[in-house]
């Protein structure tokens, strides 16, 4: 991968890595709209909104803002009048797929009471299916 | 592995099993923290306060209690008076080190300005050195 000089966009806390993910998918929230992109296809704020853990408009706009700032998730203008976007992962976007792998699999397997994923699901996520 | 039926300690958000984890993970420092246990062998609070992200005192003690009660830390008291304690990561805490190593590998790839990973380091989320 070529080494990348770019100036960081934030101060970082650190130079750890980890640490550097985390302040930008640090909350309970940011990866769940990445899990409807990635595994279920979701494109739409109304769809993102339909999800099961009911997240608020104001944390949706303020997360998919963020998303697209960092360049994780693509804001496609689809219809002018009246607007109307759609939201697409990025290649940065897709590889936070083994990220979600790995909670769901630590999830499935410790906390009582969730769905266990499908092989179709685990395989959507090896095969970053979010472009 | 055994199906779980033991009582949720708290109302899931939905079944899904991200969500679930990003309950107790979903935030900027706790994962932090486990990569001290994990990746750095630390176990005392005055080690977890000299990382260089600076966590807060009471950042830190409310991540210790919430980690212990999860059964992802294990506090385990080895002097009495006055009291001192260290932390050790449970196997169920030595699970999330998959979780942390993508988070790595993504920070290391698409955030400017932060170190490479090495290849101990890396193999070192592989063993689950932290118990």
């Amino acid at each position: 991968m070529p080494r990348q000089r770019k100036k960081p966009e934030r101060t970082l806390r650190s130079i750890c890595p980890a640490a550097a993910a985390l302040d930008l998918i640090g909350d309970r929230w940011t990866l769940l709209v990445l899990r409807d992109v990635l595994l279920f296809g979701k494109r739409h704020f109304h769809e993102f909104q339909a999800s099961p853990e009911h997240i608020s408009t104001n944390t949706l706009s303020q997360r998919l803002r963020r998303l697209e700032a960092a360049g994780v998730l693509e804001r496609r203008v689809y219809q002018v009048h009246p607007e109307r976007c759609e939201y697409h992962a990025t290649a940065k976007g897709r590889d936070l797929a083994p990220v979600l792998r790995e909670l769901v699999l630590w999830g499935a397997r410790h906390v009582p009471g969730v769905a266990k994923p499908t092989r179709a699901q685990l395989r959507a996520f090896e095969t970053n299916s979010g472009s």
